[in-house]
Formats: C-alpha cells, sequence, structure tokens
C-alpha cells in the first residue's frame, strides 16, 4: 500500500515499560508504523512480581498480552521474537529464527537480566526474580519446601525452611517483608503438623544499609520493620558461593537452603553485546541525553538497557517509572525528527518512591518529605498508588479483590504448586517410617 | 494426645471433587481425624480447564489451595505425597517418598488419567487436558503457533494453525466452541497480518455424534453450532496415529498440525494398578452400591476412580457432580460405620446436564427438558451454574469478573504464553528474509 512504503517505519525491541510506553504513544499517530519485537507475548509488571512469588497475585495479574494492549491500533504491528543482533547503522535487527526488521527508527528497550558478578554457583543455584517466568518458578519452589517439611520434619534440618534472599534493594527488602508475612500469617495456619516458627527468611547485602539509594531514615525503617517480622539481615556481608544446598558466606559461615532468591542486581539484557553500541556501567548502553545513541542517526536506547543521564549528570537508577516516562519521551523526539523539529533533553519527572515491606508497613520519600506507614493506611497507600500505574482496568479490579481478600483473610489467593517436575528435590538418604499418628 | 489415639483415622486419597467432597463432610466432626493425600497442593475444578487452555481464566481461578479450603479444621491434615502403592487388608497407602498412612478407614478417590487407548504416538504427541498443567501447557502451545505464524507465514502450510482435538465428549466440545470463538472474536483483532480465517477447528469422534450420553436434540444442537463457528466434525472416525507433525485418521487422510488435544477418554489413574482391588471398565474399582469395596472392611473407593452403579445398574458417568455427592455419601457412611449404624445405597441425585458452545450458546437437559441457549441468556445461564459449583468467594467473584470482560471486550484476560522452553516448535528448514514492509 501506499501509506505503508511512505510512512516512517519504527522497530521498537522490547514490551516493557519503555518499549511499550513509546509504543502507545507512537499509536496515536497514523503517520507512523510501529512494529514493537519482544521474546514474549506481554508485559510484565516487574515491580509486584514479587507478590507473584509468594502467592498474592496470579500470573494475570502482573502480566498483560502486549496484542491486547495494542489491538486497536493497526499501525503497530507486534511480532513476539527474540532479537539476537542489532545493526545499528542500518537500524536493522535480527531475531533468532533468521528474521530482520529494519526501520527509519530503531528503540532498543531489551532490558535487563541478573548481574551474578561472577559468583561462584549463583546462577546455576539460584532464583533471580526479574521475569514473569522466574516469579512463577520460585512461587513453587517454596511452596514445595513446605510441603516437603510438612511430609518429613527431618528435611528442616537440611535447610528446608531458610529463605536466602540475596540483595538489600527494593526487590529483595519488598520480597522479605512479603514471605516473613507469608510465613507468620499463612503457613502457620496452614501447616498445623510443621514447625513452622522454624522457617527463617535472611537477607544478605554487602553494603550496610538496605534500601541503599534513599535516606538514612529510610534505612532504618526498613531494618526495623523486617527485623520485628523476623527477617535475620546479614549485612556488610557477601556471598561467595551458592551451591544446591547452601550458601556460603564471606565470614564464612554456611546456611543450608534450597530457595536462593537472586536481587543482587542487573545488568543490560545479550543484545547490548551484540550491538556493536557504546556501552558503560552494568553493560548498558551509553545515550545521550535525548536518549539518542551518539554516531548511529535514528537510534534510540532507553530503560534499564540504557545508562540515562539524570539531571546530575550521574545515570537514573533502574525503575519502572524512568522506563515509562523516557519511553514516551523518545516517542515525541522521533515525532520531533519526522517533523523536522529538533530533540529535546529526557527530564525526569521524579513521583517520588515507596516500597511495602510486608502488607502492614510502607516507607514512601516524595519530594523531601518522608512518610513511614503503619497498617491499613500503609496497605491503602501503596494499593493506590500500584492500581494507578497498572495498565489494564480488568487487572486493576482483580488484583485490588486478590490484594483486598489477601489483606483481610490471612490467605493466599494463588497458591497453585505448578511446574512440579522442577520440584522433586533430592533431600539425601532417609529411613523409610509409618505415619498412624 | 489422648484424643489422637481414640478418634478414627480415615486417610483419604485424592483432594478432587470425591476427595475433597468427603474430607469437608468429615471435617466438621471432632470425633474423627482426617489425613488428605495428593500429589497436588490445590484442589482443580476440571470442568473449566478448557477455559484455562483458551487464556479465559487463569489459575487461580480454577485451581483452590486444599490447606486453604481445610485450614479452619484442625481435625483434617493435607499431605502433598503421590501415593504408588495401597494395601487395602489394612488401609495402608505408600508415598513415592516411602512413607506409610494407615487409617481405621480408607478411602481412595485418586482420579483419572487419558485413556489414549493404545493409540500409536498419541502419549508423546497430544496435549490431555485433564489437569491443570496439562491445561497450562495446552495455553501456551495454541499461543505460540498463532506467535510462529505471525513471524513466518510459511508455517500455516505445515499445520500451524490446524487445532485437532480427539473425542466429542463434553470436553471436546466445550473446547472446540471455545477456541473456534477465540480465533473468530480475539485472533482475529489481534494479529492484523495474519491470514487468521486459515486457523482450523478440527474436532474427530469414532462414534457418530458429539455429547453420546445426551439427547438426539442434543446431538445435532452441538454439531450444528460448531460447525455454525467454523469447527470442522470428523465423525464416524478414528485416529490410528499421532506423530510430532500429524495425525492420521482411519480413512487415510492426514491432517498436519502441531497442536493435538486428547479429550479422547479416561482410564483410572495408575494407583489402581497397585491396589489389588477388583476393577472393571476404564480400569476402575468396581464397587458395591454404599461405595465400599467387596470384602475389604473400612475401604471405599469413589469419584472416577470407581466404577459406581446407578440406578439401573449402569456404572454413573464421569462428572464432577457425581463425584461430588459420593464424596459426601462415603463420609456419611463412615460415620454411620463409627456409629454402628448401617451404611447405605449411594442415590445420585441427577442434577442435570449442561454444556456451552462457545460464549454465546448452551445446551441443557434438566429432567427431561431440554433447553437450547443463545446469546446473552447462555452465558448467563452457564455463568450462573459454574459460580454456584465454585468453592470460594474470591474464585467466584474473579471468574465472574474474567468471565464478563471476556464476554464484552472479545479480549482474553490470560492470554500469557510461559513454558517458552517447552514451545521451541522445529518447523523445519527456511530462508532468511529481512522483513522492511
Amino acid at each position: 500500500m501506499d501509506t505503508k512504503t511512505t510512512n516512517k517505519h519504527v522497530v521498537i525491541v522490547g514490551g516493557g515499560f519503555a518499549g511499550l510506553g513509546c509504543a502507545r504513544k507512537l499509536a496515536k499517530h497514523d503517520d507512523v508504523r510501529v512494529t514493537l519485537i519482544d521474546r514474549h507475548n506481554y508485559h510484565q509488571f516487574q515491580p509486584l512480581l514479587y507478590q507473584l512469588a509468594t502467592s498474592e497475585l496470579g500470573s494475570g495479574d502482573v502480566a498483560t498480552s502486549l496484542r491486547q494492549s495494542l489491538r486497536n491500533h493497526a499501525n503497530v504491528d507486534v511480532k513476539m521474537a527474540e532479537v539476537m543482533v542489532a545493526d545499528p547503522r542500518n537500524r536493522r535487527v535480527t531475531t533468532q529464527d533468521g528474521q530482520n526488521y529494519e526501520g527509519d527508527f530503531l528503540v532498543l528497550a531489551a532490558g535487563s537480566q541478573a548481574n551474578f558478578f561472577h559468583t561462584k554457583g549463583a546462577e546455576q543455584n539460584s532464583f533471580p526474580l526479574y521475569s514473569l517466568e522466574e516469579a512463577e518458578r520460585l512461587r513453587s519452589r517454596v511452596l514445595a519446601v513446605f510441603e516437603d517439611a510438612d511430609r518429613d520434619s527431618r528435611v528442616i534440618e537440611k535447610g528446608a525452611l531458610n529463605f536466602v534472599i540475596i540483595g538489600g534493594g527494593p526487590t529483595g527488602t519488598e520480597l522479605a517483608g512479603a514471605l516473613a508475612d507469608m510465613i507468620n500469617l499463612t503457613m502457620t495456619g496452614e501447616y498445623p503438623d510443621l514447625a513452622v516458627k522454624r522457617a527463617q527468611v535472611h537477607l544478605v547485602d554487602h553494603g550496610s544499609t538496605l534500601l541503599a539509594p534513599f535516606s538514612a531514615e529510610a534505612h532504618e525503617y526498613a531494618a526495623r520493620t523486617l527485623r520485628r517480622k523476623g527477617v535475620r539481615l546479614l549485612l556488610g556481608q557477601s556471598v561467595t558461593e551458592v551451591t544446591p544446598d547452601h550458601v556460603q558466606l564471606s565470614d564464612g559461615t554456611a546456611i543450608p537452603t534450597r530457595t536462593v532468591v537472586w536481587a543482587g542486581g542487573l545488568m543490560a539484557s545479550p543484545l547490548a553485546d551484540n550491538s556493536g553500541l557504546p556501552r558503560g556501567h552494568g553493560g548498558r548502553i551509553q545515550v545521550e541525553p535525548d536518549l539518542t545513541v551518539a554516531g548511529f542517526a535514528g537510534v534510540y536506547a532507553l530503560g534499564d538497557f540504557a545508562n540515562i543521564p539524570g539531571a546530575d549528570g550521574r545515570p537514573l537508577p533502574q525503575l519502572a517509572s524512568v522506563a515509562q516516562q523516557c519511553g514516551v519521551w523518545t516517542a515525541k523526539n522521533i515525532l520531533a525528527e519526522i517533523a523536522g523539529r529538533p530533540r529535546t533533553a529526557f527530564h525526569y519527572h521524579d513521583k517520588g518512591f515507596m516500597a511495602m515491606i510486608g502488607r502492614d508497613a510502607a516507607v514512601a520519600e516524595i519530594g523531601n518529605k518522608r512518610h513511614e506507614l503503619e497498617g491499613p493506611i500503609a496497605f491503602a497507600a501503596w494499593l493506590g498508588v500500584h492500581l494507578l500505574l497498572m495498565s489494564g482496568v480488568r487487572e486493576r479490579i482483580e488484583a485490588f479483590i486478590d490484594w483486598a481478600w489477601d489483606y483481610f483473610s490471612k490467605t493466599r489467593p494463588i497458591q497453585v504448586l505448578d511446574r512440579s517436575d522442577e520440584n522433586r528435590i533430592d533431600w539425601g538418604e532417609h529411613t523409610e517410617r509409618t505415619v498412624t499418628h
């Protein structure tokens, strides 16, 4: 068709907050064609994956189909494919099955993966928490070790009920709080036979504080709240090795466990290696203030995939709100380029930060103000923030019901142990025994 | 404890409609102790699994945690374990990890598995639809072939968009209707680039009718409705072989496909083989009218695991309502035995039958009355029936929202392709190509 050949074509790699934000903005302009490529068919709501892992939310609450989100826009085409190589000179990418996609503009928002910092055994023996599938796997593992311990309490000696979280950033801190609540409020009621009080959440960080980027008061508050919930904080310690049955710490101690969560840092996804673009900290693409890559006309990099300069020159943190805003900004700059107007430097509008530590405690920093919230008001504030961020009306309604249900009933809506093949844990030798009560 | 040793102990194998029905009834009697053993930690709502497979419902809508369901009953203990052997003389079962559970009563409600009737390749190359995990796998496969075809339309020639359902009972018929609706109403809007009209649902049955146990009018109605939705009916045909890339029919034709659903029949789960109990049709345990097994004091078999004599002497069909009712009846008979009263013969209260054929057509037979419903009223009636059957309040609310959303919006709430490892389909050789539009 005529319009197909004359309209500018934008190829976007990645359907996360950055890529989807860009696609949605461009979708409203019929004179632009967009191809959005992601290796999954869904957009995932990464800040809530820890709730999937603790049986509070289901997959449908934290993932929405990209095709559904964009189905009313004839100028946007979604392709599910894994992009392996980028050729930024020609604004072309090549997928795993050998297809090439070429545009007038190339937007790289390919996201992150866990950065294990060469920690021995970590990649093989820990659960990262950055993708939907990783969160589903962690959920089933948490449930599996409780079931195994309930069936045979001898495995508790082997660390069945030790949960070790590596990394005290927002993901690690929120997960520690949610896991502690799950143990204290849900599991105690559901496993009357089991000594649930022997379950222990360990949170390890090599720094001296939790939630490092935030204020000293926020550090203190998070630590105090987690300790009150029974979480064991191992600060100023690093992990030297993760094995199939224990974690080795830098002070020489070992924690026996089958559930190690890696929340210890992110690096750019492997596409960065195969892009020929300049890279910086965390392997992320170095971009100009306007989100373009110097020397490559029509190429943008954004979200967790890029080091985006903030107002003070330092890179902005890897946050959903940064990613979403720079996606929209990129769309505006592309539209400006097409119209022959100049691009503008990205300005991040910081709406603040909020972390939920279990169901009844939250810390928020908005502007220069810090708020420590306890009890139902913490839950309500947090609920409001996340319902506003979630994209779909149905997701909002259902997540609201799941959360409200969970909050008031102390049960877990999505307590489903699937992937049972992955959770036949070898606990070593035991003698047979008969249970007659 | 004193009460622990004097109270009668009931061991129930299986947390389906039969086993859970029995456990719930016994839970109200503090002088009985119950151990409920299931290989999963959840009860699954089997009649709705086809909706999980077609992205209409999420896992949390069709599965509820057994521990959650029974958490308020201190006299019921849940164990997640796979029972391998039953010793009915001693009312003892042995689990995969070598533990034994022994009771004063043994209730075997271990359910069914697909019966492939020795069809060549069927077990290796088809998707059964009897468990939650099977439904999750099928969902991801259905989404994966659409994505593959969208990326490269040449795979359509290789059968990517052929969906072959084997078996025209309620599961096969309902799935065919739901899949046809998904293609016609959802996929056409979401894959603008793809010739979705080339997608074809094939429903194969060796008999001459669909929904065989019901009236001739119901057969006709189901066939007419499915044909109107574009389903190709292959009645009076049997499947001679299922290979990784096609289905071979008895008339010599072959259908190329990567998505074969086995809804062709059930047989008792493997425990029946290892129980030493008398077996009949489908390998199911033969039981007396009071649901006990002749010659084995204190042993009951029920649900899909047993051939249960109906009023006319013929076995009752494998239906959720039969299973649920005989679970409650078994509990009553056990309580009678404990109290020294006689057991009574199970009486099935037939509340009728209902099948939903896509979102806008249903056929119901209640008593001698047949109802054919079209449009929103069909959906409403079906909705009401299933909401009444579902166990939890939260599940009901959320399933209601999912369904209502789906009905009015033509999108699919849970369109999530996970398990991507299982869905890297080998389509054979293709040449590379560049897509620039």
